[in-house]
């Protein structure tokens, strides 16, 4: 095994450019505070980046994902990845309520783009553009790159869960560099890395999660709504085929 | 009173344009989790502080700051603040060490300018640039005056400084905008918001500190390192003031 990540383990493959990435059924939150085993869990998210990955094929944006090969496992393109956690947000929750003491579901003048430094050891501290930069972390061109990036597939993954009627709050992406140097975007799309809620019936006090904040508000069991999640983009992808077909 | 800060009070005056400032002897750390009261403390600031935007005005860099009206206390412009911490690192130290996991000490790839909302029941957290925009808090020509002028300020202090052999390690600024909306230099600028290490006999174990990190870590009194900083400067104001003569 190459690397036993929190919801994943990556293992080399004959091809040095390719590895094998097995889904888990382990849920963790707060950076391994809370831990879980929560069966169907690694079928529905190998399943659910698969589509979303697809979709975003479909649209112009490619990423590390070369095919899936089981329920849980998925064949993807080896990326020297940013030690970064690349977040955008269009809505507020979670950490950034939290950290300026603005209430969850406030509108956002505009989407905000945030990058966390992965560390284990220093619980993913929030560092800005200026940081990166000092601590050598990634170029100022590689940073331009990444959120150019990151704000395309924000409007691409806003419009494929607004066509599945949900609203996407915000998520938490990676990227890489392939070996020719080209950035593209690795690791998952799925409810545990974006926060999805329901559209039609959101106030302040009755959000509809579809995603980990299920798990990390123990709100009772994450498969129903990872189940609706993928019911939905499955269905949306397969229009989408049929149109273009 | 029109304000109470942690080591100043301020005062309206008879013209609205005009605060009367008053530096007081209280040291504070921790955002007041740590309290003193150090006898000296507000004349040597008040004086260092007069000093220092009088040698920063010198080289075309205004600020609030209007006279010195006694030992403790001045008269300053009063601006409309933004709710800002201004920082800027040219050297790790402090909470870019802790937060990154980085020696304090290290040299930086280029001088860092990192934003804190100003909140005390918040503790101040640390805010990016789009994080800034999101909650309104200043807009994007602001940040772009703010980021420039802070460069600006920080190229003039180094110097100031290093003429007075004082290494810049860090600084926190504030800034406001005048009734007819210029952006300038307000707060204060003295040992208690800047990082300054004597030059010459600094390694990993014995930095010569000078300045509020002797409070901070309990390193002994701060009054005769705040007072080799005012006779630096007031040395080196003089013979700028005959150099022009």
């Amino acid at each position: 095994m190459r690397y036993q990540g929190k919801a994943k383990k990556l293992y080399e493959t004959d091809d040095p450019d390719i590895l094998w990435v097995e889904y888990t059924d382990q849920a963790t939150a707060g950076n391994g505070a809370k831990k879980a085993n929560i069966e169907g869990k690694a079928r529905l998210n190998n399943r659910i980046t698969t589509v979303i990955f697809s979709l975003l094929a479909r649209r112009g944006i490619p990423s590390h994902f070369i095919r899936s090969i089981s329920d849980t496992e998925q064949l993807n393109r080896r990326l020297d990845m940013f030690p970064l956690e690349i977040v955008m947000r269009n809505r507020v929750a979670g950490s950034f309520a939290q950290r300026y003491g603005v209430a969850e579901g406030t509108a956002l003048k505009q989407p905000v783009l945030e990058f966390f430094y992965k560390s284990d050891p220093l619980d993913d501290p929030f560092i800005n553009r200026d940081d990166i930069l000092a601590l050598g972390l990634a170029t100022e061109q590689d940073l331009d790159i990444i959120a150019a990036k990151t704000r395309e597939i924000n409007g691409a993954l806003t419009g494929i869960f607004r066509a599945i009627n949900v609203e996407l709050v915000d998520f938490k992406i990676e990227m890489g560099k392939t070996g020719s140097g080209i950035i593209l975007l690795g690791d998952e799309i799925t409810p545990d890395t974006c926060r999805l809620w329901a559209i039609g019936n959101n106030n302040d006090s009755h959000v509809t999660h579809l995603d980990k904040d299920i798990f990390r508000r123990d709100l009772g069991s994450i498969i129903p709504a990872y189940q609706t999640i993928l019911d939905g983009l499955t269905e949306l992808e397969e229009r989408e085929s049929q149109s273009n077909s």
